[in-house]
């Protein structure tokens, strides 16, 4: 049993982080905090949480928190989380960041898609928190950089390619279909129901949306080269779930249950990623709820591509599943512990 | 643990019984039927279920079921139920009738609201599974039925009122709004998306709905006397979730805090009626995916009428989710085992 | 052709407005007022209106105003509006207010509802806009009061009953279901689209929302008796839409088909009110984007209560089209100008 | 004033043609026809066009149809078409066809993709009904085939780039998300609300789904050269609607403002073509309703591709409005007529 904080818990991933820990056996929620709720009930913001937490919403210093848990989930945006992190790595606390800050190796990178980065010093001990590449420095990191939730669909997806070497890097092109919570819970025009609903759109259309360093960052570690991608971000009329629907040219004549293949043997023993039998195409609506990939893929052989399909939800695989996934592995509970979710549908 | 089967697991009630049970620690599912499906993997049907259940739809006799389990969700369309249900309690089995056939005490008011019932002789030891009303009762029967959607929330948001004897029983009016999984998978032109969304409408208007003597039947025992209610479903373009506004004339001057205690009396050990604080309303999204029914209230003194609001996610406590309760009592089980979901928001 | 303007054009009643008069043949649309968008081309803020009109959104004096215009259309927050109106009036313009500043003839329940009235002298000349009542007086009006949305679903379905006596006026509850542009365009947490889709809820339960004396206004003076109604709102995950489900009790032995025949009666020249033949219910759908009023009934003769539904765009007949209405009424324009839009389904 | 008849009334894309041409002021509606409504009233099938049509679906003959109208939109599957169009042109008839049968240049290719052809000897006497590219030809034709909803969003989006040569033709990936009325209004249960609902997914992927021939055949005549590109269509939660997101390789370097001269110069002129500005990405709900098909682009220097934005309503500018705006060139009409609506939004 371990004390947890969740720093920046009422929005949508701070909801969705004590969704999951509420249930975990091993895990004891000692402090969420929240400046704007500050004194109300964390299940009076969020109503669904009622009868399942007592916890109020506070608003601590940093040295009060180090006084209260010993792993703290930063949910808080960039910037914000790079100056927290610090305190807490100092006062010999684990951390969970899911905010952009320690996800890029380069500062440099950092500074041109962000702002600049006030603890670079830290940036070479964080771990790129996605569990199916990276469990064995997971383990043992104090400092997790929890991953974008784009990134988080689109390296899934295209890690048994580029490792088997078989697509051209550079022709990689990921159209992307995100859910509205991915836009946050803030009060804005342009996330109103009224807004969204009964459409869609592409925002962020050429090479503007910050996941695109941190998706070529770990797509070229896979690739053993770096190169550039084409990345589009859409809004969906939905509340949770990510579409990538990710393209590349083979490089290679390959049949399609030979790659099948490649995907089953590098997933064959993940807890969370669903390699779909050949011909059948995810949907974010069968991942629900849930902390799955769901992957599966067609090739077009008549003009020599290969199209990826990878489904998640982007607040759980995508956020804060991801998150609990990592606590798990850099506390030595089981990886499933507290996310053996069924997806809700319909 | 015992062994259980689902009869008519391709429907939206089938698919969340098998969400459900495939993670209850006490149970092992054996068989789930489907004529349509036969030979066809559950998970292939509900892609949900993917990597949880090896289970292959069948088309089964009576006596093969018998010979696989112990005890018999039926999921079945009223009609069909009451062919199956008989044999099933002859061979021994415990049985869970999530249709209407063995939910009215009387076989006239059955045959009234449906057609001829041909196993009228069972209507008297069926125990109409609301444990909240008959826990007790349902803990010894070998038939349970399970209870309708709509009159689940209506039941259980006017049981304090009628048993206080405070409010008029005739002057009951229900304005009900359902999620569409209400209407079932079937294939039909005004369950199609395009019917149902951005919009909204009224149906089985005017005494038509068959819930009706269900919903009046449970209400008359509370109040220990017989009455007529009036009772409107519609259609949510939603999935799950029922919202009941419930009026009613209050007989006596009474202040709302009196009222608030008489729920909180009557709830207060239960594990899932939220009883909300004095000025909140219940949503359909803060119970999605939860056995939880919510519930809150409004006096409006200047016209002396309380106003009962009631929220549930119909295939849960409306169906799938009561229904694993009352097995979970009928077989000795901690009530809530399978049942501690955390609702889904947003 | 007149000149008109609109005074608050960056909401959903200002974009309908601009939709609605944009194609009117006999209006040209002078000036739109922003203070957020001043600058802003209005198909920037509304791109939907694109190619459509040129107009620049302005922040402008009344003094400024009354150069540019005859005929104003104030789509702004009450109390905004009471301190604009009366400059208008003064310079002899024409208003149609879509505030509730001018909609109660009492000032002391207007300031129990409300707040202060700070133009109590004009509410005895402003003219109610509800044509099918009061089109001789609104021909003739210089400050038209334009129904709220709820009202108008509300009255309209109420009006043949009342008029005909044939039910109780104290009986009558009123639950009603709007989709999200009610609540306007404002920025806030409760009206983000992952708060408000895939749910439902009610709101200002128990004579909270003020719309109530305005439908008990309009009811009272239909029933030449002053009453007090049950009046439920709720929040639909639709954009556009209001259903209200109306309950009263019949004081009188009555038929359908005589009922029928006084909905017929009273709105056979009615271009805006399609009284659905019996056995039919309304469904917002079937109305949107039009500034028809769909009504339905059916009644319970065992419980001897009739059931009203009533199905409009709240945008449209419960806003902006209802205000273009009366302007052709006030111009003396064709009453359906501008306004002859076929539902759009699906 | 011309007569025509609607035959295959009662799907999505019927309906709307009667949204349309109920309010046509050149046109008389004599005749819809529904093999499965015949004998309803058509406002009883579609309760929106209730009050602005007395047409009765009926189920007639050819010979009996040739009676009625001079010319005839075919809104029936494809096959059922290539049955009924020979006989409408020998009496001598206008056909606009909305099937697939007579779009494609080739028997042989249409044979590859759908089945026999027994009408070949009509394809060389048809037209590709896209306004845009064959206005003149539209003019002068007795048969033509309307373009599918799908290749009308990327022919409009691509045209610019391949007649000017400024991209490699066969780079071209299209990643198009549709409303699920491109579905058709047949009861599949893929087609429910609760299926569709609050998800999305891709289907047809590979080289799978049967307008990738008619998008080839079109850009191919643009680009003057035949290729083969990647086409993904996607299921979007919304009814109307489609997104095409549409990637090529750049051939030379080239400035956004030449290619927005590129865009704006082809498109000047034409009523239903909106360029974006610079920086403006289209969405759906701005086109909602209307026959509006918005572009907008950028491009991605850093890997030398463009990536194009086309947004239409699939059922009036990929289906109904674009069959009426081909009835209008035919007939001599002004192009507008009876399409001069603005956009639905919110």
């Amino acid at each position: 049993m371990i004390k947890i904080a969740i720093i920046g818990a009422s929005g949508y991933t701070g909801v969705e982080l004590s969704r999951l820990l509420c249930n975990h056996p091993q895990v004891e929620i000692t402090a969420v905090t929240s400046r704007q709720y500050a004194g109300v009930a964390l299940s009076e913001v969020f109503p669904n949480l009622r009868g399942r937490t007592s916890l109020i919403c506070e608003n601590l210093t940093i040295e009060e928190l180090c006084l209260r848990a010993d792993l703290f989930f930063a949910a808080v945006p960039h910037k914000t989380a790079m100056n927290i992190v610090p305190q807490l790595l100092a006062a010999g606390k684990k951390v969970i960041d899911l905010s952009a800050d320690f996800r890029l190796n380069s500062a440099a990178v950092y500074e041109e898609w962000y702002q600049e980065h006030s603890a670079k010093e830290f940036l070479s001990q964080a771990v790129y928190g996605l569990p199916e590449l990276y469990r064995e420095q997971i383990a043992k990191t104090q400092l997790l950089a929890n991953p974008g939730c784009y990134p988080t669909s689109i390296i899934l997806g295209m890690a048994p390619l580029l490792r088997a070497g078989i697509i051209k890097p550079q022709s990689i092109i990921a159209d992307s279909k995100s859910g509205t919570t991915g836009a946050g819970r803030g009060a804005k025009v342009g996330s109103l129901f009224c807004e969204v609903n009964d459409g869609f759109k592409a925002y962020g259309v050429g090479r503007k949306h910050r996941h695109t360093p941190e998706i070529e960052q770990e797509l070229g570690k896979l690739a053993n080269t770096d190169f550039n991608i084409t990345f589009t971000p859409h809004l969906l009329p939905i509340s949770r779930g990510i579409l990538s629907t990710i393209y590349a040219d083979l490089n290679c004549e390959i049949e399609a249950d030979e790659v099948q293949a490649l995907y089953e043997e590098m997933y064959k023993d993940e807890p969370f990623v669903r390699v779909l039998p050949l011909g059948s195409a995810p949907a974010t609506q069968y991942v629900r709820g849930s902390n799955y990939c769901d992957i599966g893929f067609a090739i077009d052989q008549t003009t020599g591509r290969i199209i990826v399909m990878s489904a998640i939800d982007n607040v759980v695989k995508g956020a804060a599943g991801q998150a609990v996934q990592n606590m798990n592995i850099m506390c030595g509970f089981a990886e499933q512990e507290g996310l053996e979710i069924v997806p809700l549908f319909p």
